[in-house]
């Protein structure tokens, strides 16, 4: 079997680092460097992030830092969601590990421009770095197999009424991707909503009882505590790994092609990722957006990548 | 009992026409007069329509023609749905009401401000009548109990993937009726979906065999097939009689308090209802917004109404 | 001569009382009605000034109230510049005329649909009643022979970077004004800012000695001086007269057809008439748009309009 | 005296190739290099010209390749006004230098972040390289001393009724320097456009018979004649040299501190800098805006610069 290579582009966050479990040890998935973002906290907190889970699990995968503001407007963070480290939870042993000195848009261009056009992009975070980079090098664009990105929703979002935090917190950069013209799977609010990560959950995890399976009980148990002190939900939605599971096994998801498009020119609604569901305007579809989960299948994938940790 | 007095503003339309059918005779409603505006078609069409529907049933209630446009938008209708009459599907006798010579707006003023602020304005159609009325005398306000609109959406449109039909062909009147501080009752898509009248449904409503489950069967034969057609869905959604079907029983509706914000600003998402369904935003609530619908409640509602016509 | 039918729509205002000085007696203009508008100030006080105005000049013509806030967005006033009651400086007798019972809107889609298409509206002030007339009552819109407005800049605005204060206050009536297909032609900042009162031309007017002459100094004396504090000018520009001006005498402008498009959708530019002076945008000419003023005839024309008074 | 050092961001462009001049000789100029941008065409013809430029003028500054895309928005350029060439006129002989292999972006990071703050960056295009460099890397916003920009206006626009060439090329990237805090002047056309190249002014600089000067004539040619065919203009307004000329000699521009804040949500006036040249909206100022040009000396200027040459 041919192996999904990708670059994982994310700002850990948990359900990031559930993702990095996902695509660390999986052998479908060719993990070629992990980029980092600013979202779910300030960047320096998301590249240790990304640098503590990887030497933990001991994943053995470039990281590389990248952009620490959004393209155009104001940062903002989700610290009430994942903590003041932006991973709170887990207790990681001293960190050896470095970023590579490269800045993750010159390693994202020069990673693609190097490839055979087979390199699938993944981002679970802002998608500022992927946006950088085809503007710093637009050759880049013919290059991407594939962008599959958690962001968005066609139904309502998370951070305003009408926006995903992925999306409203670089607008500007979902917009360029999502006009770019390359192939583009959204994994959105409407079905990462169905991960709802409950305690049986946790608990069925935490039975594997090896190292990936004690961070992941050690992230959850954190992250539904904040979703519920916020939200006053049980269980929070596990978003970021849908990706990679799909990239494991697309039969996990159901997509429909419809015509995406971003608002950044609404206050209201800046970062409304408006999906034509029903084609209602008769235009183009510019995207596979993701409409059901199986999510018996989901927690099963991520079962068994789990089991892959020693 | 007290009735509870009310100025039904509507563009009839399929569901207007059932809305008018539950506003018609009910004990508990004292419906005042008809107002009619531009929507689901032309306002002549829909004028007409308004005094067909209370002529066939006998309902001596005055109807009074207002906008044929929107206050600043340009004109959209919804003849693909409704068409081309705007009440395809019944024949009618020939007309022999007619519709008062007072503009329905001046007529709303008037009533309002002759009253002791028990009135509340129903609109089951695009806001223009209301909010031209509003500005034209802005001390209606005070005067009016409450609206309850059939209008708007927290997850997605059915006209563009941000708005639904009722607010995107006039966003700039209910910008105006929202922002407004009169108390609001909103009953959005989110739960008029869930009024789907199935075969099952036009077959027990036909049975009651009168004049109003005539006019219903002739009505939903049609509306169901263009909503089949345009759409490819079995049952058509009955949106307008949910808001009458409020105001004879509210615990047909499940409603919450919400910030609820109108977008005229954006281009893409313009007459989107940005409802903060979970107060992300930690804004004063401006309206009850609609969150579920009892189904078999409602259509019990609908065929006792129709059991009242001769 | 025939004579220009007008009606005149503004929101006194010291400059709005020039125009009705210019308006009430000249032998060219047949002024079939004052119709009031919230603006410079509060729609009673405007109301008030226009019957002061009126009643000291002995101009008999009727005067009628109209819309006390815009169509869509919150009113704004302009109590900086024309003071508490929006005409300080002169005091005027006790006020015994009375404004018209029917509202201003009603009167002008009443005038222009018994008219023979030959009437047209100046306005000075916010857009708003004929806006909302033409909503009201879209077939006057065939029966405008021409709208003359003060408002807008192809510049820059006089109370945002981008926006004039007439435009600004209602951009949303501007809109469905510019929008409507009645011939337009548009006065704004552009030309009327050549129109500086000095002192001189204040003595000037002064020397006539007669009543309109005392109303023109008791305005001038207290406008200069809110504009002197306010922007540090020496001169106070008298936008308002303008258009009476031009009716009377066309000369007194220059004007090019230009495509003219009011921004309702920004923030920030919320207002501001885009005028394509050079064509940039290869689009059809929507509004004449006034381009240069004959200083020396302007003061000319309102010196022999006071003259015209006892 | 102390040099003025500069980074020049520019898209020749031949008012851009005229800025190379005035910043290729000066003594009182440190032209540490060249960054290039799209604008008045698309990269590969500006770096060309560039290169031409500096070769056949003997200037030995390095020039690097920069963005070949806005930030945000579809690519616009301005052939019309430059050629197909993007510097139509000159006939250079065969080219032999070359761009560096750097980025621009990069170049400009690395540049700012080993100097001691104090180096002014110059922008005669769009801002996207520098914006660009601003995200890739935050922490160079601190080292730039100043930011001296050709683009924007308070009057009126000269691609749009509302907006600049520079600045609605890529209006996102202004956004972006504008809002950084660096200290920034703006050069507009407000008074770029009293810098009018008329025949005259051509003849006089030709006379100065050395290879600028020659160079200055056949771009002047050229471009006078596409302002006159675009615009049925006699001299073409020679904006970007006003930068180079400012830097020079101050005393060239009156400026003044404003709020200046770039329009990105509108369609229609997107791109508009809103300059509050009259503090109406009482905001802190965050640019000083070129209110007037000494035109003598500002000829003066160009003609000492052209002398520098052999």
């Amino acid at each position: 079997m041919e192996k999904t290579k990708i670059i994982l582009d994310c700002d850990p966050g948990h359900d990031d680092a559930v993702a990095i479990i996902l695509a660390g040890k999986n052998p479908a998935i060719d993990l070629l460097g992990i980029t980092v973002v600013s979202g779910n906290q300030t960047l320096d907190k998301t590249v240790r992030n990304a640098l503590n889970v990887t030497q933990y699990l001991g994943i053995d995968v470039p990281v590389f830092a990248g952009c620490s503001e959004p393209m155009v407007r104001k940062k903002i963070t989700a610290g009430d969601i994942h903590g003041e480290s932006g991973l709170d939870g887990p207790v990681f042993p001293p960190l050896e590990r470095k970023a590579e000195p490269e800045h993750a848009v010159n390693f994202i261009i020069r990673t693609l421009m190097e490839s055979d056009g087979d390199i699938t992009v993944v981002t679970t975070g802002p998608m500022t770095n992927l946006a950088m980079a085809m503007r710093m090098e637009p050759k880049i664009v013919s290059k991407i197999k594939r962008i599959v990105l958690m962001g968005g929703a066609y139904t309502n979002g998370n951070v305003t009424p009408a926006a995903e935090f992925n999306i409203v917190a670089d607008a500007e950069a979902a917009y360029v991707c999502f006009t770019s013209n390359v192939p583009i799977t959204m994994v959105g609010l409407d079905v990462t909503r169905l991960a709802l990560c409950y305690p049986e959950i946790v608990d069925r995890m935490g039975k594997i009882e090896n190292r990936a399976s004690k961070l992941f009980v050690d992230l959850m148990r954190h992250f539904c505590k904040s979703q519920k002190e916020t939200f006053g939900w049980e269980g929070g939605p596990l978003h970021d790994p849908v990706t990679i599971a799909y990239l494991i096994d697309p039969s996990v998801l159901e997509v429909k092609p419809m015509n995406v498009q971003i608002d950044i020119r609404s206050t209201q609604s800046y970062g409304r990722t408006n999906c034509d569901r029903f084609d209602y305007l008769h235009l183009p579809h510019t995207a596979d957006v993701a409409t059901d989960l199986d999510v018996e299948r989901f927690w099963n994938i991520i079962e068994e990548n789990i089991r892959l940790y020693d």
